[in-house]
Formats: structure tokens, C-alpha cells, sequence
């Protein structure tokens, strides 16, 4: 059994066929992890930030080679790729600075008070990382969701190891990628098995299922994240599975900004829907827009270029659904963007259908198709809109654009969305993600497995880590973070409040 | 079809029988939860802050009643009781100063800067209520655990609304306690429909598959609580089931506490594995010691008195664990404590087994058995002791009872039990819980299906939580936390760095 690389551009399979990994060979790597964490969970946060620091430069280094094969196997072009390879090596200096601020430990002291009741003794709490992590990686984002992408970095930085499902749509970039980051890790001196990549269906199946593994990140399909999700509940000793599934990302536009800013409002749209050839889980693919403002979305599809999609599968299923809206009574083609002459090519696509039409088809008319299109609800009144939107199927962001004139609509908007959608943005568009503490990339399901977490931004931390309590402990065998006189001079929180103390 | 309540003491059936809570009616709760959900998360914070105090004054008012249906219906005696629901209501206070306090909201705030890959637009973060929280109750802190125990507390503090699933060993108690809780909120003004509860196992059934629930949480046994945790999974639209299920709380005597202090120890154990009848989810049932302290801790375990169990089925139940250890070969009777008349009384129990036995019959042996019984696990070395450690089940704490002289054992003994236990107890013992930021009452599977969360304590709030991202949105329009000029004053991560700004 073997794992092969395709181009997309051609058809033509790439790179020599890599053997999927045995169960036996798993379990080993699994143990391996398993063994690396205990060591590496014992190491300082600034010995950890250094070898973060490393295996960005490392793979930074490489870049020119990295990004040639993930251009070959991916299609989505050398341009983009050069920055996504730069985004996921500052994601790993993201963290490292994160781990030198210290204060993501949360940690928080409460003095003892026998007056009160309950009486409380000196209770001092921590989070420690949770041991061996199963990382799923995604096929869209070769590199800042894939191999060393943000569940493996968070994952590494929290103090765990990391045992990456490699994606068969790029073999031969997981395999390259993770060549750079062991040699780091070693060069770091971090433990052996830190870190570690396997192959295949199967493989994923077993990680899951892995005693020593304490917890999951994934990023796809809801069908395949819905079959590990459930694998990882029905262990024995259930386990955390932080899956990011699909998102129909609603866009609003209101009356004004329709009416006042057309074009900028379609080119925009444009950009966003066809970007990475629309393998975007933010894609803008649901637009309520007051009819007027059609024609003009319509033009710049028009103008808009496809390409060659990651991979044969997702192209078939892409086409299919297109011809499927295409022929379907409950909606109208507006137009269609051009497509080069790859072998795998998606053609941007959009659509449009009537708020009633659409409200009385809801279920159908909002599942994600993964590519270009998009489809325009129009409305007259945007209090029609409203209700609808709280009806819409979670969500990972949810847009609005508007005048300021409209900005209490606008608010109006904003409250419905944010029962559905983990971000919101005002005036923009919902792909690109920024690298930030305050990033949410997550929301209900089927969004997400879990609202209350984030698979990119800081605050993706949190998946791998656990709190622990040090009650009436000396001072001297507490961990640093909880230490009375704080050596690490964090802020912590002391009888209820944040500060450095 | 009803719920009978019953008096422990005499076996007697206690007050009218409840009806069992129909399907329709758990639908119109549901959906009237929901409408106040929309409505309590819009209240600011101190307005919520306002209506919990409230409650809790209007719970103490009743104390006198509702403590003597609890006594009637528990039999843990008015003593108890008396502190357990002071403890509810400081606990319902507690959350209103988190309120008013308000950084519990993890506001963050990220600038724009777009000279960095990839940029970085305006990103605000604030974590918003989930909606309806289903809660079940638990049988052993009829106040504390139940109607408005924690989970209900902080999820009415998050801003959500609760339906409670009320315990069948209690409903008199329940429905006195529920009667309160309603009255007082009505008076506070708090929309209707934010709190209620339904009877009867089907009901908890309906209540955790209802689409309009977004979280559960539950307090309870292994079985009870898996069932529940798979059928939350196994919706369309899967939902967090937050659950404290069992644990066995290893305590670890170390062998110079154990020569020094013997009757001290041997007491204070004794008095820990019998509070509450043994039925603490933090009862320590599990002790590694020296062979020289178990006649002490015998001696303690003779002197003790057992009483009234919850129900009949728990009492059969742990009579039936009791015997089964009585008559096996593996594990011997240390000494058996006395029991007074009551119907359903356990009686307390110590067993002792070889650290060589204990290892080979490991699985067998840390079944937790509910009630006042405990078996010591008799260890000559403490190296042989370690590796077991990390072995056990998961569990929500682990005792070390040390001289200073042998810290650096209790250092290594901790560095184990932090693997498996979520609150780490020195020189005390596991029963009774502080109302603390920095209290974790969690722990790996089976102690709960979550490490990452807490049931007890001012972060168990987290559970009903998650965040939303503003990505450019005009000042005017942000909720008032994430505003530029900190209208609440509350402290936020602004750029990475906690502070009041």
C-alpha cells in the first residue's frame, strides 16, 4: 500500500509513491511520542521557544525547495505558497514569543481564608500539556494547516508531541516538510520522537484510537471529521477531537453600501471567492444582496480565473455540484469565470435565488461546496433577512457590509450572525486569517466540533493543555509559574486579579 | 408516571410523588429557555451580578425549610447541610463578584499592523454565552451539585439559561429548591423561562438531544454519565458534555509521615473516607502506605460510624462492592466501622493488599466503590510505588502525605500523579472543595470527558463560553468590553499583554 502525489495541473501522478504506514509502525511512533512529551513537557518555555525559533529558520532555509514541491502537487502557485510557508514559520514565532510572555499558563494563586465557607486552603492552579496530540492535517493549506501548520505548532509549544496524519493530496510536501522539522528538532536537541508523520487512512484511524493520545486536531471534510469524531468518542477513554469541518460564511450587504460602492463591493467579492482557487474554508459562499447589486457580482465572476484544484476528487465534486445548481429549478446561473487548461480545473461559478426561495430550501441551498462559487440571495428588506440568518447552519465567520448611514442595520445584522459565526468582519471579506491572540477561527457546528475553541491564532494553545491544582503544597516544589515570589515574572492571576504578582 | 421521594433513615417513601416531566413539556421549557437566553445575555454584566446575589439571599431566607426536606430526603444531616447550602449560595455570590469583577470575558485586542506575513486587520475577541445548558444534577450535594449547585451558577453567570434535570434521589428538595430559585428570579426580573426543571429519566434523555441546548453539564457515575455523553455526540448537530463521572483519589503516605505521624494521618484519613457517608466523589479510596500504618488506619476505620446512604440502590450497590472484597482472595479485611439503624446504611470498610497483588490486578482494583470504604495498598519502597501511579485511572486529585525531609519524593510522587489527577493535595486530604479561581475539581477520563474543563470553580464558567472576533467594525458598534476606551474598565489582553488598557 502506497501514498502517491498527483500534479494537478496535469493529472500525472509526482514524486515516487511513499509506502502508508503500518499499525505496528504507528503504535511505535505513538510510544515514541508518548516518551518524547514526558521529556520535553519538563523543558523551560524559553527551551522550548528556541527550538520553535529553529524549525521556522530551518524551514525558512528551505524554502525555495519546499514551496517547488507543494507547487507541484498543490497548483496553487508559487506566489501564494512563498507566503503561506512565511505565515506558518511566523506561526512558530508566534508562539515562541508566546511562550517567552509566559502568561498563557494562566496561572492563578488563591491565599487561604479559613473564615469563610467553604473554608479555602492555598490553592494554586496551572495548565500542563496533555500529552501526545493527533494532528489531521488539511489539504488547502500545505503548509500553515498541514504538517507544521497551527495544530502542530500550538501542539509543540504547549508542551506536547505531535503525531501528523500526513494529507494524500501532498505527500511529497508532508514528506519534505517534516524531513526540515525533525532535522531541527534534532539539531535543537529536542527528545527524539517529538514529532513524527504517518500515512493513510488507516494510520488516522489507529492515531485516534491511541491509548497515549490525549487529544485531536483536524481540519476537512465534515464526513471525514464526523468518522474520526466519532471514533475519538467512542474510545473507551473518550478524547478531545478539535475538528474545523466546513462554513457556508455568510456575507450581508445592505442597501447603502450595494448601492454606493457596487464595484468595489464585487471585485472584492471576486478576489475572496476565487482565492486558492476557492479551497477556502472562510470562502465567501453565501451572499444576501438587494438585487440591484447582481449584475455587477456577476461581471466580475465573469472576469475571474479558476485553476487547477488540489486534487482529482475535490475537482469531481466541485463540477458535480455546480452542474447539480446549474440545472436545479430553485436557482438561476449568473455567470461563470474562465478556466485554464488544467487537467483538474475549477471554473468560478455564481448563482443567485430569491430570499423566499432560498428560505424555504434552506437545508439544500446551504451546503458547502468547496470551490469558486457562490451563491446571491437577493432581498428587498433587510428585516427579512434577519431572521434567516440565526437559521443558517454554524459558521466560522459571518460578514457585513455596510455605510455608515446603515451601521444600526448593520448592528442589527451582527447580532443574528453571531449566534452562528465565530468571527465577524465589518467591510471586508472573511478569507485571510491574522495570526493573533484575538483570532477566532471557529463556531458551532458543523463549523467546528466545538465553539468554545480555535484551531488558528493563540488562543489554539488551549486545545493541549489542562489545568492542574497545587493545594497547601511548599512553595519550594511548586512549579516556577506558581512560586511565591514569581521567579518567571508573569501575570498571574492573585485572590481574583490579573497583574504581575 | 412519577418521581417518589424517600426517606433514607426508614426506607419510607418521603412527600407526594412529582410528575415525570412530558416530552412536550421539555420541548416548551426548552424553547422558553431559549427566548431568555436572547434576552439575559443582553444584560450587562452587573445587572446579572444583581439577580444572582439575589437568589442566594432568597435561598438563605428559606435555609431553615429547605434544609429539613433535604434532611428528610438525603439524611446527611442538618450540620451538613447547613454548610452545604451556604456554600451554594457564596458559590451563586461568588460568580456575581466574577460578574462585576469582568475580565472573565478574555477580552483581547490585536492592532492592525500590515507589514508582517500574513497581515493584520483590527481583531477584537470577547467570549459570549453559548444559549440553553442542560444540567444534571447530582445525588450527593443536594444543594451544592443540584438544582442551582455550580453548573447552574455559572451558566446563569455566563449569561445562558438552564434547564435542570432534577435527581431522583432528591425531588422534594429539588422542587422546594427550584420553587426559590424561580421566585427569587422573577423578582430580580430576569426573563421567564431562564431557569426549570424537568423530572424523570426520559426527560434527560430529551433534554441533551433538544436542538436548542448547546451544552451539558453533568455530575454523576460512570455509566449514568456515559450514556448521556454518547447520545450529546451522537446528535446531528454534536453538543460539549461536560461530566464528572468517578474517580478513586489516590493518596500517597510517604514512609517518614507515616512512622511520624501515624494517629494523625490514620485520623484524619478515617475522617475523609467517611464524610458525607463516603459518598464524595473526592473520597480517598485509594492508599499507598507503608505495611507499619495499617493497623493505625484500622483502628481509626473501627472507630468510625457510617449512616444512611442516599438510595437503596447506592446502598446495595456499595454493600454489594463491600462483600465481593470481603470474599476475595486478593485483597484482605483491615476493619469494618459501626452503623446505626438506618434502612439503607453503609457501613464503613478498609482493605489491604500487596503492592505486587494491587499491580497485577490493577483494572480490578480501582473500580471506584461509592461509599466509605478504601483500600490500602501496602508498598515497601517508593520506587515501586511511581510507576504504578501513572497507571491508575484517571481521577480528580492525589494525596501526599509527607515529612520534609522526604519532599523530593513527594516531588516525584507528584510529577506522577499529575498525569492522571487534576488537583494535587499536600499533607490534607481530597474532600471538600474551595470556591477558587485557581480550584480545578477535572481530571483525564473517567474522572471527567474533559480535562481541559472544570465543574467546581470560577473557570467552570468557561464551559458555557465561547468566542467571538470583531474584525473591523467601527468603536461604536464593538460590545462595550472590546470598546477603545474600556467603558467597563476591565482588564484585556491588548497586543498580547494583560493589562487595564
Amino acid at each position: 500500500m502506497t501514498v502517491q502525489g498527483y500534479n494537478p495541473r496535469t493529472g500525472q501522478p509526482y514524486g515516487d509513491p511513499l509506502p502508508v504506514t503500518s499499525d505496528t509502525e504507528v503504535d511505535r511512533l505513538c510510544e515514541a511520542a508518548h516518551s518524547a512529551h514526558l521529556a520535553w513537557s519538563g523543558w523551560t518555555a524559553e527551551a522550548r521557544a528556541r527550538v520553535l525559533d529553529l524549525v521556522a529558520d530551518r524551514l525558512d532555509g528551505e524554502s525555495d525547495a519546499l514551496i517547488a514541491v507543494a507547487d507541484a502537487e498543490t497548483a496553487l502557485g508559487v506566489p501564494r505558497l512563498t507566503t503561506e510557508l512565511k505565515r506558518t514559520t511566523n506561526q512558530l514565532r508566534m508562539f515562541a514569543d508566546v511562550l517567552r510572555e509566559g502568561s498563557y499558563v494562566d496561572a492563578m494563586i488563591d491565599s487561604p481564608n479559613t473564615d469563610i465557607i467553604p473554608p479555602r486552603p492555598d490553592v494554586r492552579r496551572v495548565l500542563r500539556p496533555l500529552g501526545v496530540i493527533a494532528v489531521f492535517s488539511a489539504s488547502n493549506f500545505p503548509f500553515a494547516l498541514s504538517t507544521v501548520g497551527s495544530d502542530t505548532a500550538s501542539a509543540l509549544a504547549a508542551g506536547c508531541s505531535v503525531v501528523v496524519k500526513g494529507h494524500s493530496a501532498h505527500p511529497n510536501t508532508t514528506h519534505e516538510t517534516g524531513r526540515v522539522v525533525t532535522a531541527a528538532l534534532s539539531e535543537g536537541g529536542a527528545p527524539d520522537g517529538l514529532f513524527s508523520v504517518v500515512y493513510g487512512t488507516q494510520s488516522g484511524i489507529r492515531l485516534v484510537q491511541h491509548p497515549v493520545v490525549k487529544a485531536a486536531g483536524f481540519t476537512g471534510s465534515i464526513g471525514g471529521g464526523r468518522a474520526l469524531y466519532d471514533l475519538a468518542n467512542s474510545r473507551p477513554d473518550p478524547i478531545p477531537f478539535y475538528g474545523e469541518l466546513g462554513s457556508v460564511n455568510p456575507t450581508v450587504v445592505l442597501p447603502a453600501a450595494a448601492a454606493e460602492r457596487p464595484s468595489e463591493i464585487a471585485a472584492g467579492f471576486a478576489q475572496s471567492v476565487t482565492m486558492g482557487v476557492g479551497q477556502f474554508c472562510t470562502n465567501p459562499g453565501l451572499v444576501f444582496a438587494p438585487s440591484s447589486i447582481v449584475d455587477e457580482l456577476g461581471k466580475a465572476v465573469t472576469d475571474s480565473t479558476g485553476g487547477a484544484m488540489l486534487n482529482e476528487r475535490m475537482c469531481d465534486s466541485y463540477r458535480s455540484a455546480v452542474d447539480t445548481l446549474s440545472d436545479s429549478d430553485l436557482v438561476s446561473l449568473v455567470a461563470t469565470g474562465s478556466a485554464p487548461g488544467d487537467a483538474w480545473a475549477g471554473k468560478p461559478a455564481l448563482f443567485s435565488v430569491p430570499l423566499e426561495t432560498f428560505e424555504a430550501n434552506l437545508e439544500k441551498l446551504t451546503e458547502e461546496n468547496f470551490g469558486p462559487s457562490a451563491l446571491v440571495v437577493t432581498y428587498s428588506d433587510v428585516a427579512d433577512v434577519l431572521p434567516v440568518l440565526s437559521r443558517l447552519p454554524g459558521t466560522l465567520t459571518g460578514t457585513v457590509h455596510a455605510q455608515p448611514s446603515e451601521n444600526s442595520d448593520a448592528a442589527a445584522v451582527a447580532d443574528e450572525l453571531r449566534k452562528i459565526a465565530g468571527r465577524l468582519i465589518y467591510n471586508g471579506w472573511p478569507t485571510g486569517i491574522a495570526l493573533a491572540w484575538a483570532m477566532q477561527h471557529g463556531g458551532p457546528w458543523p463549523a467546528t466540533t466545538n465553539a468554545s475553541h480555535t484551531s488558528i491564532g493563540v488562543p489554539g494553545i488551549y486545545r493541549w493543555l489542562a489545568p492542574v491544582t497545587y493545594q497547601t503544597w511548599p512553595d519550594e516544589l511548586l512549579p516556577p509559574e506558581l512560586q511565591n515570589d514569581n521567579p518567571l515574572g508573569i501575570t498571574r492571576r492573585r485572590d481574583g486579579v490579573l497583574g504581575k504578582h
